[in-house]
């Protein structure tokens, strides 16, 4: 049974499963003391990652900031590019998390894409390393990026067909990679102002994001297409 | 007054302006023998920057496939990243070019928009390099990531402001970024497939996106909500 073990580390979550062979060239410790350990160095890498980029930085570099022996980091991971695949894999698991969170209590489709949308651009926000990580993975290991957006387009497929009820009939994969788009360039242009993002503004944002989407997605948008093209509000 | 010389290699276009302040790191050459040269020179540094990657291709590499000595390189490239930089810059007027190439004729904004996104994803299977290099940009050089897509939103927004009679009433700044998500991540969809795309099939996905769009974004959509929420073709 693969058990799963959860760390905070300021504001960023690890999560480890139990079931290292998940991911190559990672070891997952037997104790509680040992994940700790572990999280201090996830931690010091993404830092690193994120400030000098993944070729600037050494092991030494991790293992200094993480204030842990050399010897420490290679318990774990066998190289820096097995320390960047498990970052990028727990980015797929907690940005996914974060945003059931938000989803969990809607009570329709259009809900939980708002409510998602909401919340993935408060995430990349808050987290601004996870877009440098994940898209500068294209370069540094191709079929790491591949694998992370087609499993992220297959579960948002499979999630969006649970939904063909209240959405209309076209090729859910397209309407999966269409959302991931919206939501990630919508998220990248909030970031790119480098601006505090205050929720009355994000409101807004992701109501007008609604608003060009919802009579396209949805068989009853909660607003009718000709109001929303009037932009007369709600 | 700034020339601009225009060279392909390959498929790839290579464009180079006479103002050669406009970019960090590069000296234009003064004769067509100097231009034919550079442009090898990038075709070289871009075909290894997609195969190897940017830090593991060296300056002797990319002379080496370019077949020309390390010392022409530094008659017009300062180093590594002013070569990447100009790739990237190119990249922002070829894919513009190539765009305007398949929109000049449009009779309408709908028809633009259409017509290019078609081009977008046309351009992203033929160039799959495109992705890697600009993307991989927000590690490389995150300042030259955010220029680049900053100015592609300014333009997108400022041409979708001309058309504000055939849009509906949002921020365009905010459409602007749900068309470029909409279009990368369609383009990405279609290029991690690995195969070839037929016009066929690429007519048909560009009419699904076309149909979740259209009724939010354009206030007389040539295909009415309901019809196209039902998917009864057009």
């Amino acid at each position: 049974m693969c058990r799963v073990h959860r760390y905070f580390r300021g504001l960023m979550e690890y999560i480890f499963f139990t079931d290292s062979s998940l991911i190559k060239g990672v070891n997952i410790p037997k104790s509680n003391v040992g994940f700790r350990k572990m999280c201090k160095i996830c931690s010091a890498a993404e830092t690193l990652f994120d400030k000098k980029g993944f070729y600037e930085t050494s092991v030494a570099d991790i293992c200094g900031l993480a204030k842990t022996a050399v010897g420490t980091f290679y318990i774990y991971f066998k190289d820096k590019t097995a320390i960047y695949t498990y970052l990028v894999r727990n980015y797929y698991v907690v940005i996914k998390n974060y945003l059931n969170k938000y989803v969990v209590d809607c009570k329709s489709r259009y809900e939980m894409e708002r409510e998602g949308l909401k919340a993935f651009i408060r995430f990349g926000h808050t987290y601004p390393q996870c877009y440098k990580i994940i898209w500068g993975c294209s370069y540094i290991d191709p079929a790491l990026f591949e694998d992370y957006y087609i499993r992220f387009a297959k579960s948002y497929t499979d999630a969006l067909k649970k939904y063909n009820e209240e959405l209309v009939d076209v090729d859910y994969s397209t309407m999966a990679w269409v959302l991931m788009g919206v939501a990630n360039f919508v998220g990248l242009k909030v970031l790119l102002k480098h601006k505090r993002l205050m929720e009355k503004e994000l409101n807004s944002l992701v109501d007008d994001v609604m608003k060009l989407l919802s009579s396209g997605l949805f068989l009853n948008p909660p607003y009718p297409a000709d109001k929303a093209a009037a932009g007369d509000g709600h």
